[in-house]
């Protein structure tokens, strides 16, 4: 059986442990890249397809843009350049021949797409315009880690024109909405919504929201960002639109995008020392019915109802496996189903055929109960969505205990240096005392939340009036 | 509005119109790329959806395999290196250095996915192993042509790995199987299942068979590839299982892959000199309601009922649009939504209101019909599968109109040359006949049928017996 190091022995270990058993990824042969094994790309899977589905609500329309962008392209816009050369891929031969200008794959797209929309943009008739792309960006990276940080990394990235500043900043925020709702209903997973500082923006932004989610660590995670780009980039790649009243303006524009370290973020929230703890809503198999029988006789009988109960809840649109494989034995498969995650097992014996009753486990509590066979149609559903709420419950009370107030800065020092959670404390505005903290603690100014305290009181290192409210923590 | 230029004018002309017209894709800044447009987008995510479905219906899992490929990877199998080595693109530097090892960007990932397949393949339980991947990929061309023949390009790509030969080509014709359904019943657009020649398969594979369909100039269209590679590729990454009787032996193995080439097929298949056709089950917009009304009080009362039907068709499952744009004239919508290819248009006026009627026009044949509100649940449907099928159909009887049998070589030289369409003739099997022909015609053996006749006759070069009988076609 798998090992899980425990969380109190070694955190970091006791993560890839969850990985490598539970085979979601593999370290690929090329350093810094991964390999999305099945059991993690079907994660993936579900969350691309609840995204999908609510851009689309929203009024957006998918595309697909290449990743080859010619090198010039990223030097149109200063700031964005300076952010994104550095960690740049760069194909120099192609066909055998030397290229004449060098490709940049994309680390983002925002320079390849304003080159577009410089063709497709001629008139206020043509906005907003509201293009999302699903797709794999490279960000050469020095420390990587599986999920959180990696070389090549699958994402989406939404890219919308506006004829107003207006406009842009309600589809900056209507975006980030959207990530947070994913997170909180779907990922089980709370979230803080801010602002970013200057220091901490998108390279090229204007401004930069984001959601910040807290691991069992106590360390925060960027979970989604949505960037309010102003007019950098369509001024950069000339893009104009006559508007209502004849004049020839540039566009407003935002991007915002999510990727496969929402993956992990979700194991690191949630999961326990016996493997991942999976929230229904991104469950592919939300139920796996493990048969017990010793004699052939009793084991077909019990695989008989089993698959009837499997037709049962399929039917109503729940995950169901069965797991009728022989060569196994139940305590084996309960284990294997708790490392996977499977948020509800049930098991039936010949007793419960007789009684016409069920056990079910919980995977989130460990909670056991008997169901009649009745009334499977109703309670399944029913305890799915329990679970779906008590792994968010549980992961917004842990969060809440560790958000501490601090006034000075020793005891931001305090808190930060044992690693017992956030700081909320005030802050002048001043770039220098963040990265003073930043040098000093490694913490760094997660977000500047949206809600802010009445009365700002004074801040945390310089003792001024603070500006603002804001967390700092060390993040992944 | 948009002005295409008709096939029997220009047919390249023609194909690249539409695309431009109905906004399906556009040319990139790099060289023989690509952008996919959001109505080219929406059919690839049909077909995406479609053919996923299919692929777990039969017992496949979805996984992501990293892009970058060392480049001794590619070494290791003699004809793969031998056949891709000169398309591949290459990245030379990273993070501002210069890397140790060049990194070919996967042209295909039967290299990649082998170098994981030796970890993950221990023992015949760990097999059948059936992967597929959705992913881009780059094969640099000289001559590039949107959707059909692109640097970089979208695509599935299946691995499966199995313990015996038996199940490797039975898994090789169970998804070639899988292709043809889909070509059929979706794209509507007919095919002939058969086997490559020695020349025209995959550098790699063992064996390649392959789906062929005739475009409306009479080329062909190689539409889907499955490969038996037999233990070509596990050899070359020695991966080993120990098998049921304790002897190490290497896996057997299959990939199989289809691309947005399909959308090139789609649009060449059955648009009209008007623009796409779409077949109903790749539409996302299956019917468009279009109101027709004068006073500002007709139009209200029009558009309340349009918006019910709306209601009605959408919970039926039915792709519905209702463009209640009043800035547009009813007649620019026709124009308009017969470019985009919507497979069926419904007119809705206030003497339509008043009778209790609508009417429908049909994209492919143009027929219109009148049908009563009370029947649209039923009707629509029907009309949507009629309109599938006879496109369907009408592929069918053009494409089985221009297959021509020929004796003698100069038959096949003069059906060739006057693109009449596709030569069904003997062959003796002689690469070297092959070679000639091509040579001579610029026609090459598109496949081997499985369908081969009792009597095979002569070879048409040679005139010595037949070993098959091979259909020749000048191809995309």
């Amino acid at each position: 059986m798998a090992k899980i190091t425990p969380r109190a022995q070694d955190y970091s270990k006791w993560y890839l442990d969850i990985i490598n058993h539970a085979k979601l990824a593999d370290y690929a042969p090329v350093k810094g890249c991964m390999v999305i094994r099945p059991n993690g790309y079907a994660i993936w899977e579900k969350m691309q397809a609840a995204l999908d589905k609510m851009f689309k609500e929203t009024g957006h329309v998918n595309a697909y843009f290449p990743m080859f962008i010619p090198e010039h392209f990223m030097q149109k816009e200063a700031e964005h350049v300076e952010g994104f050369a550095p960690e740049v891929a760069v194909v120099t031969h192609g066909g055998g021949k030397k290229l004449d200008e060098p490709l940049v794959i994309r680390p983002t797209s925002e320079t390849i797409i304003w080159s577009m929309y410089k063709n497709w943009i001629q008139s206020y008739r043509d906005l907003p315009m509201l293009i999302n792309q699903w797709a794999n960006v490279v960000r050469w990276e020095m420390r990587t880690r599986l999920f959180l940080r990696t070389t090549e990394f699958l994402w989406q990235e939404g890219h919308t024109a506006h004829a107003t500043p207006e406009e842009a900043e309600e589809e900056t925020m209507k975006m980030l909405n959207v990530y947070a709702t994913f997170a909180e209903e779907h990922m089980a997973v709370p979230v803080i919504k801010g602002r970013k500082s200057e220091s901490e923006k998108f390279a090229g932004a204007v401004t930069t929201y984001c959601i910040e989610a807290m691991m069992q660590d106590t360390k925060a995670l960027q979970a989604g960002t949505s960037h309010n780009l102003g007019q950098n980039f369509s001024k950069a790649f000339e893009v104009t639109f006559q508007d209502r009243d004849g004049q020839l303006k540039h566009p407003h524009s935002t991007s915002w995008g999510v990727s496969t370290r929402l993956i992990g973020a979700l194991i690191m929230a949630h999961s326990d020392d016996k493997g991942l703890i999976l929230p229904p809503r991104l469950a592919t198999v939300q139920v796996v019915i493990v048969p017990i029988g010793r004699s052939e006789e009793e084991w077909n009988s019990v695989c008989e109802v089993a698959d009837g109960i499997r037709k049962e809840l399929a039917a109503l649109g729940v995950g169901v496996k069965l797991d009728d494989d022989q060569k196994q034995k139940p305590g084996w498969k309960f284990a294997e189903y708790e490392l996977l995650g499977i948020p509800l097992r049930m098991e039936i014996g010949p007793r419960d055929v007789e009684s016409k009753q069920v056990m079910v486990a919980r995977r989130d509590t460990g909670e056991k109960a008997s169901i009649a066979m009745a009334e499977l149609s109703e309670q399944i559903p029913a305890l799915l969505a329990s679970i779906q709420q008590g792994i968010y419950d549980k992961a917004k009370a842990f969060r809440d205990a560790h958000i501490f107030n601090a006034s000075t800065y020793d005891e931001l020092k305090a808190i930060i240096n044992a690693d017992q959670g956030w700081v909320r404390a005030g802050w002048n505005g001043s770039a220098e005392v963040e990265a003073k903290i930043k040098e000093e603690t490694k913490a760094t100014i997660r977000c500047i939340p949206f809600e802010q305290p009445e009365n700002l009181g004074t801040c945390v290192y310089s003792g001024e009036p603070a500006k603002y409210e804001v967390l700092f923590a060390k993040a992944y």
